[in-house]
């Protein structure tokens, strides 16, 4: 028994006396009071309130939310958000700039360190307070080096180390993860604490899913996992996608088929937004068409549910501003066509989180990190180092 | 640090001294020591020749994989099969028996548990070696509960507690899942045992697949995570199914299918083996057939794929056996309609562990519970109170 395992116990922030976690976990009171410690002694682990009187020592624990702060990071095509939290995931801070993702990695993570020492200090946080920082990229990335991999709408980034470059300037734990993957776990964290089983699906200028199975985030083999953009859809069979491919669902269901569409139909929209804008005004025509777009998802979505049966589907993304029409058209299809068991309490629901689910889960994964066992673990042995050297 | 995590130092069975396991762990010898006694009190842990001279005690341990046995059970449609395995796997008696699933739990269970310890007997092998019990059966399975949910083939089994039938003769841990889940496990086991994203596609009667993906078997929420079987094929769009719905690949190549397609073609076959012995002495409407299905197949498995990304992607099940027709039909739209990251590093293949697939899932999905940390602590806290009682 580790002091990470009493600190899992710990976790959920309820207040514990050594006698409770002796009792939970079987160990003798004198190993808790030594592990304890230790998690005192890193800050993870604070007293809490009603300390017993007469000076004796406190007797009841919590995690302690406010030990260290992470940073969190949504590097979007346009756009980076960025927020500060503590341990806990409460935002202390947060920032937001318009740059273009195709400026390439050195503009980008300069701003991006720049802005999160300016909010440590405006906050009166010192660089040593932060503990690891969380980013999430508009395409693939090789989670274990945190590497883009061939990102398409990336010039600049293919190979890149972005965790290098980032700790030139700060010198913590780096993260990197793919938009759709880090959306599918703030949206878990905002919405669905206890879910096991969660998709987020990200419809936009293209169209991918975050997948959380038995509690963990799935990336697959190469970090491809969920993948939808290009599966086929029967419907499409002979509509060119940009990737050379035919018939895949982003030529027909992403933002820029929508607009397409709505051109061929003699309405004027040229982006995402503008259907967006369309659809929330009430017009008919872009009803339709993003009506027809959940379906054309939902023959995709519902084969996932077949195969990765999720008790909740998150549809997110700008595409998800449209309404009730884009969730009507995947329901309709999702329900028709998969197996009854899988859809026995399966939720179709829109994103809570919305704008928020990306750095959100850019810092769920950076709390996640500092947390973990092994990063609990090294900290202890390192305070051992410490002091017996 | 408990003694399952010192376990799980020596489950690679190779031989360690106390010194060594120190240096692993960063624990002190004391701990060390003590916590070795204990896994050799359980049985699980061994001295290892080069035992020092002099009398002292012994030097090198490694896991004991003859400390217990436990058996694993494949419930077919007609048949069932059972072996007794040790801890690392290796099968030391087997049995199988013509035995319907449609003749209910209590006749085939009595089969099993009467089976079991008869193997056990014939073995000189106590009741109380039997560590756990893994039963695969051919439909969904609530696996927290082993408990079958609506299998369409298993009269008489709905929600039946087969734990609690099997404990009534073997009081032991009983693990239960549907076949292709075992089967996945089985194939790892034998053929991939580093690999930690594969997914195990049974081609028979029915088709459905086994997803192990970041190295661990994927139920999804209700457990039904993996129906390949009533996913929508573009082809078949106006083909009914059995299921009710249209268009279902199972509709068009499962086994069932493939004969109705022979038939339709004047070739005299009635069920899948007849596809297969057909294919395999050559008739090339039979290859067409197949390959046809291998086709429609890759249709569905190209979004799995894109959707899961893994690693090795297994072809077992009965039409399997009809050869390289039905693979060259999966991997001509898999790698044409897949991400090309997705397929760089793909493997598809036939299964290697084939007919022992399942059996040797059942093995390994009731080793994984023997040896997994909660029932080594079950354990050592189980002989603590022994001790002091």
């Amino acid at each position: 028994m580790q002091a990470s395992d009493l600190f899992e116990l710990l976790r959920d922030g309820r207040p514990r006396t050594r006698a409770e976690l002796a009792e939970s976990t079987g160990l003798a009171r004198s190993t808790v009071a030594a592990r304890v410690d230790q998690l005192m002694a890193l800050g993870l682990v604070a007293p809490s309130g009603g300390t017993s009187t007469g000076g004796r020592p406190p007797s009841l624990f919590s995690m302690n939310p406010h030990a260290r702060v992470v940073a969190g990071v949504d590097v979007g095509a346009t756009h980076v958000s960025l927020v500060v939290a503590d341990l806990a995931g409460t935002v202390l801070a947060e920032a937001g700039e318009s740059l273009e993702v195709a400026q390439g990695p050195e503009v980008v993570l300069a701003w991006v360190t720049r802005t999160v020492r300016d909010l440590l200090a405006a906050h009166d946080l010192r660089p040593g307070d932060l503990a690891a920082v969380g980013i999430g990229l508009p395409g693939p990335v090789e989670h274990s080096t945190g590497r883009p991999t061939n990102p398409p709408i990336m010039p600049g980034w293919d190979r890149y180390d972005v965790p290098a470059r980032v700790q030139q300037d700060l010198d913590v734990p780096v993260l990197i993860d793919n938009d759709v993957n880090i959306m599918a776990l703030g949206e878990r964290q905002v919405a669905f604490p206890t879910t096991s089983d969660l998709v987020f699906v990200k419809v936009a200028t293209g169209i991918g899913a975050g997948i959380i199975s038995g509690g963990e985030l799935q990336r697959g083999a190469q970090g491809t996992a969920g993948d939808l953009g290009h599966v086929r859809v029967a419907r499409a069979d002979d509509v060119p996608c940009r990737c050379g491919n035919t018939g895949c669902l982003e030529a027909v269901a992403a933002g820029p088929a929508l607009a397409d569409a709505l051109r061929a139909a003699g309405v004027d929209a040229r982006t995402s937004q503008d259907v967006v804008d369309l659809a929330r005004a009430g017009d008919v025509t872009a009803h339709q068409v993003v009506r027809q777009a959940g379906r054309d998802l939902g023959d995709v979505l519902a084969t996932l549910v077949n195969l990765i049966n999720p008790s909740v589907l998150v549809i997110g993304g700008r595409l998800a501003g449209a309404g009730e029409s884009l969730l009507a058209g995947i329901r309709e299809v999702v329900y028709q066509r998969s197996l009854p068991l899988a859809t026995e309490h399966l939720q179709v629901v829109a994103s809570v989180a919305g704008d928020h689910a990306a750095v959100r889960g850019a810092v769920a994964l950076a709390v996640a990190h500092v947390l973990s066992p092994e990063q609990i673990e090294l900290g202890v042995r390192r305070l051992a180092e410490a002091r017996t050297s």
